[in-house]
């Protein structure tokens, strides 16, 4: 796999607090393979639009699909310039000044456009992206038939331009103000696992769901 | 507070599982408040981008913050057309089907233009952002000096054009698929609060801080 770090371009390179900027390729997938959705800008006629949608990575791409109908699909499989972005949110920072109050998070934004993957490609994204989720269902659920297939687009990414941005750690208070007597430090949050909800009757229990409880902040 | 539908326009339609668009001023208020971020869709001459910020509702606008600094902020300040993407997800969706396999979301999206907020509506402006976040906390912080709040932009974007769009509930499988002996529902998932991680030397704890592990999936 291609662990070239990736020089920021023009519309890359962190400019505010551009020491939160990170152009290694190990953080940029971390940050990818955290996520199930990311936000597509793209413009048309009607404006600027911003559409969330189900995402995930394979090597140097991330992949979207959704119903043949949908008119960002459409829009973005002719090519047009897109900026793609993911964000994890991983605390409140609770400084001693109003000023110095942070949030701690994770973010990627990718620019490029979409290409489309079809034929046999296809069939092999929709079982991968089925595998990040639930390990091992691939082979449980019913597999797509050729009209459901039919009705789907596939579309992925290039990872040529892209970049992450990182705030992590406690707060960066003024030197004037750490005496004051205001509680500091993170407010941790995450993205985490309930309780599974069983639809009708159910055969055994696979792995994915028995864990499901333990997912914290990682997909 | 206004209560009376939003008519959707052309761009605020749900037209892709039309029922799940939503036009309530309610339902989009409760999905504004319960995000800590959206991310912002814009275009300037080097193209389309989506950049994550913190953001918070008060009646009928939402409010994002910033250094002057920032390229999205003076943009958006000129009063440019920007799209504003908020999305909760809240589960995925086991179908005994691949196909039918999906997510469950709450997400809102916001067209039109950003205005400054300034004078003395700035300042309300951050002490209410201060409070959303940590109830009681901007009678306990420093407050902003004239320096921090001069260097500090405040926007705000009207909720004229906006709508919201929900999947909630278990998989909606083909009925020639319900006897397949493959584990079927929902996973649910929510932001949760972890343990604080207090910065030096503590005073006496805040009640947001001692109830922070309370947080499921609410802001």
């Amino acid at each position: 796999m291609n662990q070239k770090p990736m020089p920021p371009s023009e519309r890359t390179r962190v400019r505010r607090v551009a020491d939160r900027g990170r152009y290694d390729r190990a953080i940029l997938h971390a940050i990818l393979d955290d996520a199930y959705l990311c936000h597509v800008a793209f413009a048309d006629d009607r404006g600027t639009h911003c559409i969330p949608t189900a995402c995930w990575r394979e090597a140097e791409h991330l992949y979207i699909h959704g119903s043949n109908g949908s008119r960002m699909l459409k829009l973005a499989a002719t090519g047009s310039q897109v900026c793609v972005c993911v964000t994890h949110l991983d605390g409140l920072v609770m400084a001693r000044s109003a000023f110095h109050h942070s949030m701690n998070y994770r973010s990627a934004v990718i620019y490029g456009s979409f290409e489309v993957v079809d034929g046999a490609a296809k069939a092999a994204a929709m079982d991968a992206f089925l595998e990040r989720i639930a390990p091992g269902r691939s082979a449980q659920a019913r597999p797509g038939d050729v009209n459901e297939l039919a009705a789907t687009t596939v579309l992925r990414i290039g990872l040529d331009e892209a970049a992450a941005k990182i705030r992590s750690g406690g707060p960066k208070d003024d030197e004037s103000d750490l005496a004051l007597p205001v509680w500091a430090g993170v407010l941790p949050m995450a993205l985490q696992g309930l309780q599974p909800v069983p639809d009708g009757v159910q055969g055994s229990l696979p792995e994915y769901v028995a864990r499901w409880g333990d997912l914290t902040a990682t997909a």
